[in-house]
């Protein structure tokens, strides 16, 4: 844990240079707009240990795996979203001294990321061996009202001397992976392009052949005056530059102005980027750094309207909180349904960028709270365009008839999974797909997604449960063999509660559409089953089958599901029994022991009666609370705050609190020594979750708001928003009262503790 | 399946050229003598396909293992035996045409493996383009006396023409590996070295440091006439000539003498290597090639006297297990008791060449056999020395107090596995390591061995299989979680039987062991303890609990062993429902589905009742066998011998002829389509079981060699030689009689049927 984030309830800050933490800062400083996004790495050169990140949402590259012996089935490539070109340098020497932050004496350096605004700032004194002292001043930001465009100011200040200044703005695409499995290049040269007014840079990815343009503009002002001197316009093998050369006298600042644009052949015919960027960049320069500066701040602000938290009381949680709710919207936009939400998001390279079940069992729930239900809308249709892959990739396995298997890791639907013990095996994931759509339309009403589109997607996943079982004559029951559940220290184990749990469901929510379809529209039904080859009641009666026999396992002596067959004969040891040092066991474990140890990874039981809580009795849900939350060391980012969901609906706000805790500031300050690699984006939507469900206590139930509020001790009051139906909902919570209202004044009808109230 | 090698008694033999199967033939006429060996590759360049392989025995390189996510206790290295520099090139240039068989036309090309003389034989005419005809004739060995020499006649006869002939006799140290994980060359280049008498190159594996010294000298005859013209030597970077120029008329013959050597720095000290390789190559020169070759034929005939198995009536079998006896002594010699026996000898490149428990469990039975007891000795030794490796591998995984995991494959004692699953899991290794201990012992009745070295390890094993059990409180028993049997085809099961078997067998035996060495030698009993800081009553209390109460699985219903937890839940297949198109499935199914499904890789319950046998029924054993082998898809070339031994033992010739069809020309037919990749040579001792342990019926038990012999009915008679006990028995067998003698004359008592005789 490395905690030098200062607190504050709206900034993220950083006070003093401190090289040790540069790359953690880089991960935390982030910016990003759903399309595109960036490290905080510095404009100007610097030669201290750094980590690249900039990357275009959807340019990704299928890398080829790593493994010992290929057997058939392995995926071939683990896909990964690329290092792209970089548009924000700016190398600055003065009297041929680079400005390096690593070679100089720093001082009054503070870094600050204004969430409200979506503003990355900087400022410092630097001292040169020559006495030479400087001052700059940064800011930038990535649009997220024109999303291909983002602004940088730089500002320098010649403090105590006089001397030229050479300002180099340039566009790097020379660019490398740092997880490259063999060390490759991903980026092929295109061409480059600069004149005084502009400089680009096109490259192609290698393999996907994603064409990328990324282009320039600058201007630099001396107190304010635009200098007349023209750039110079240099064009390398992968590089662009515009050179200005002018002097600075003692107490001059120059300011610099940069405009980026990355336009891709995911958006436009490759043929016409050159065109596209170079227009872009032209309008962009005529509205000018403060204009595009203001319309960003303000779209910003309409963002915050919907899906600010506030928490009185606890600076702390409400710095955490912001810095999630933030990370996520400049993750995700929803405005493109091929797009979806990385690990990392844009902050690192780790784990590949590609989605994972995270989007549905934990992004999900917040877009459809915190936006438009045309965003949340867009994410099912991502895995709704995918299912063709999806029912290609259970046909490898040797699936037939349709049945699909959603992949563990995916960009472009093809499976890009670095395991193959996950990627066989952690078939959950295809429950929490068909969860999704019953998630979202229990949030939205919009019924027409799962006649549309969502009761295909749900057939083609009941198909695949319906093979992934077998009978068991020896049990005269269904069983579901060699699976994983979402607890990772189990590999390979039989009948995982979880996961049989969540084919049952799945078998039963697909049959309930298929009769809601039906009755709603016959016609409509039919052209579907006639399109997929649908034999409804053959298929539902095997389902049907299934439901009734499908082996669950339990333990009656504690009253508990099992995990798995056998979980028992595990030596059962509780957390408590560690040693400090011994934790996270991942990193000090060989992961024999782990494996066979009792210790679980993240919420497994607990996540399926996260889920389905309706259907456990509050004693069921303390029994398995109990037994699990001893076990689990919540070595996942996406653990804590499903057991702190628990927590509060079992009345343990202390526990709660404990476990909320871990997940809320697990960046910001630093809980697993990792943040260097970037930051935990889909986890941080369980912060969300951990609140609004938590100690909000909301469900949604029967087409309304439910409350069922256990605040923490140390907070004052929660107050939050919450998109439902179509209006935006106020819950203010403090220890004494819950107060609901509605956005536009509407009258609402909601529940607390089943007890309806209205606004 | 490619057959297309001509039945002979005594030779492999190729009739005619297909560079088709060219790289299977290099597989199969490969030469080996423990120290060196090497595929048959063409003396002259070859532009068709080949796969280069020249091998030194112990000389590997620690190659990063590939895997996508490294986990803690993962291995770091994935061993191999080098790709080594090689002596064999001669080529050959006749008025500036090169004789390369792939550009040629080739008529008569023969070539002949004589496995009586360990000789290697080829002949050919081939036709250049402006219609030169040559003939060409070459012989090459290994020698199994000065095993650091090979030698190569190569004659050449130009049948219709005169010309310039240019031979150039090199050393090539440029050598790669193909199976290089990030395609790395693995030789750093030292030196060369040449003159008009000798040639040699240095060359040093990377990381490892062993420097290999690769000497020649050669000699051209013309009818039979040294030609007094000198060599012309050149020396390139890895590499070394000697170059002859000289005319040959119509009708004559060219005779080319060609001798290498090849020494490395496990042997001398690095700086002597020079001087050994000279020396080495003087003396073979001043021996000649024809005085070389009389020795070794007459070592070859010795080593068939002791291991010669002779079937009358089936040609077909009888070369297959000359050839399988072949193969087996030219990969391992027992000469160093740091060397081992890898899958492919010196055949190929796959699976790395070091040792895995194939040695203990198939290889070893063949060497207490049909060699002096000093050569599988050294094969215990190898693990003796490695015993410290070994348990630093388990404490690396957690384990402490002088508990040992023996590696799943190895070259210095270090895991280098590419699989973290069988590295963990597999760990019936251990057990076979163990059983190794007693099979020895009980052949050869050298208990000493046990005193001084044995006990160590088992004790050492012993508590590994104390701590790798856990006790289960909801069973009331010790159970062995996440373990892998046999069968790969299975993975991270709990209570695999044999696994677990083998455990309790190991416990008992070590105690047995202890108490043994106890009542014979208290003093050197209580050092050893001491110095293992071996608690003898607590260790062996808990073992002996641990005996007691170990959860073997079975099924009472059906009256067998339970290959492990779970295994009746999956759905019960035979293998005769498979098509003849999904077979082998590990071609034509994905992993997932083979996981999943009940087929059986190889015998694993049925290899637990092969080795103890005599601790169950007959009917016990068959009701086994006949519900294993129904599931048993044989897809290891070290199942069908154990499977075959079992029917023999059952009293079913036909079934067990059929599984030994599958085991005994599994590469000369070249049964699964790979055996270009190089020839299965551990699993060939298994063919040498099936006869003499299957058909034979050969046992030992109570210090007595035991028979019960079952002919398959086209076999006239079985003839085999077994040494025992410091004699060579000499066994006929036909379907009216047992004719049981010993080499020296001298009486020998043994059992047929529990009944005695004596010579």
């Amino acid at each position: 844990m490395k905690k030098y984030i200062q607190e504050d309830e709206w900034r993220i800050i950083e006070d003093g240079f401190n090289p040790d933490v540069h790359e953690s800062s880089e991960s935390l400083f982030s910016l990003g707009n759903g399309h595109m996004g960036q490290r905080a790495n510095f404009e100007e050169h610097y030669s201290g240990p750094y980590l690249q990140g900039h990357y275009v949402a959807g340019i990704y590259y299928p890398d080829k795996t790593k493994v010992g012996w290929w057997k058939n089935g392995y995926p071939e490539h683990f896909a990964k979203v690329l290092n792209a070109p970089s548009w924000i340098g700016i190398n600055i020497k003065i009297d041929q001294y680079d400005l390096d932050l690593y070679q100089l004496q720093v001082s009054k350096f503070r870094r600050v990321l204004d969430m409200k605004e979506g503003i990355l700032s900087r400022s410092f004194i630097a001292e040169f061996p020559n006495g030479y002292k400087v001052q700059v001043k940064t800011q930038r930001f990535l649009s997220i009202v024109k999303r291909e465009l983002g602004a940088i100011q730089y500002n320098v200040k010649a403090l105590n001397f006089s001397a030229e200044i050479r300002a180099d703005f340039y566009i790097d695409a020379d660019i490398s992976n740092e997880d490259s499995n063999y060390d490759e290049k991903f980026w092929d040269q295109v061409s480059e392009f600069a004149d005084e007014r502009f400089a680009r840079v096109n490259a192609k990815t290698k393999k996907t052949s994603f064409v990328v343009s990324t282009g320039q503009c600058s201007r630099v002002d001396i107190d304010k005056q635009e200098v007349t001197k023209k750039p110079k316009a240099i064009v390398q093998a992968r590089k662009a530059h515009l050179v200005y050369t002018f002097n600075l006298s003692e107490g001059q600042e120059a300011q610099f102005y940069k405009i980026g644009a990355v336009t891709t052949s995911r958006d436009y015919p490759a043929g016409d980027l050159d065109k596209r960027t170079r227009e872009l960049i032209r309008e962009a320069e005529k509205a000018g750094f403060e204009n595009l500066k203001k319309e960003h701040i303000e779209a910003w602000s309409k963002k915050w309207e919907h899906s600010d938290i506030v928490i009185e009381g606890d600076v702390s949680a409400q710095q955490g909180i912001r810095f999630n709710i933030f990370q996520l919207n400049q993750t995700y936009s929803g405005h493109d349904a091929s797009l979806n939400i990385g690990p990392k998001g844009f902050t690192g390279e780790k784990y590949g960028g590609g989605t994972y079940w995270d989007t549905e069992a934990y992004c999900l729930p917040f877009y459809l709270s915190t936006a438009d239900q045309s965003i949340p809308r867009n994410l099912l249709l991502y895995r709704f365009k995918q299912l063709d892959k999806a029912i290609e990739n259970a046909e490898n396995l040797g699936f037939t008839n349709g049945a699909a298997l959603f992949p563990m890791v995916t960009m472009n639907g093809e499976e890009c999974h670095n395991e193959w013990e996950i990627t066989f095996e952690e078939i959950h994931r295809n429950g929490a797909i068909a969860f999704a759509i019953y998630n979202y339309t229990r949030h939205t009403g919009d019924n027409e997604y799962l006649y549309d589109y969502g009761l295909e997607v749900l057939i083609a996943i009941s198909r695949f449960w319906s093979q992934r079982v077998n009978f068991s004559e020896k049990r005269g029951k269904y069983v579901m063999l060699g699976v994983t559940g979402p607890n990772e220290y189990e590999n390979n184990v039989n009948n995982n509660w979880y996961t049989s749990y969540l084919a049952v469901w799945t078998l039963k929510y697909t049959i309930e559409a298929i009769e809601k379809l039906r009755s709603v529209n016959r016609k409509k039904a039919d052209e579907l089953f006639d399109r997929l080859q649908f034999k409804v009641t053959e298929e539902t009666a095997k389902w049907t089958d299934i439901i009734g026999l499908l082996y669950l396992p339990e333990d009656k002596d504690l009253g508990i599901f099992l995990q798995q067959d056998g979980y028992l004969d595990k030596e059962q040891i509780t957390t408590d029994q560690l040693l400090p040092v011994e934790r996270p066991i991942n990193q000090t474990w060989s992961w024999d022991r782990i494996l066979r140890s009792c210790f679980i990874k993240q919420a497994d039981v607990l996540q399926g009666i996260y889920l389905f809580e309706e259907n456990f009795s509050l004693d069921t849900i303390r029994r398995n609370f109990d037994f699990y939350e001893q076990r689990t060391v919540h070595e996942s980012s996406l653990s804590p705050c499903i057991h702190a969901i628990l927590a509060t609906k079992l009345g343990l706000p202390d526990k709660a609190y404990d476990l909320y805790l871990r997940t809320s500031r697990l960046d910001l300050d630093d809980y697993n020594n990792e943040v260097h690699e970037g930051c935990h984006i889909t986890s941080m939507a369980g912060t969300w979750l951990a609140i609004v469900e938590g100690f909000g206590g909301m469900r949604v139930k029967n087409d309304h708001l439910h409350f069922d509020p256990l605040l923490p001790k140390t907070w004052l009051s929660l107050k939050f928003k919450v998109h439902f139906r179509g209006r935006i909902i106020h819950v203010y919570i403090s220890h004494k009262k819950l107060q609901v209202s509605t956005h536009d004044g509407s009258k609402f009808r909601y529940y607390v503790g089943n007890k309806e109230y209205l606004t």
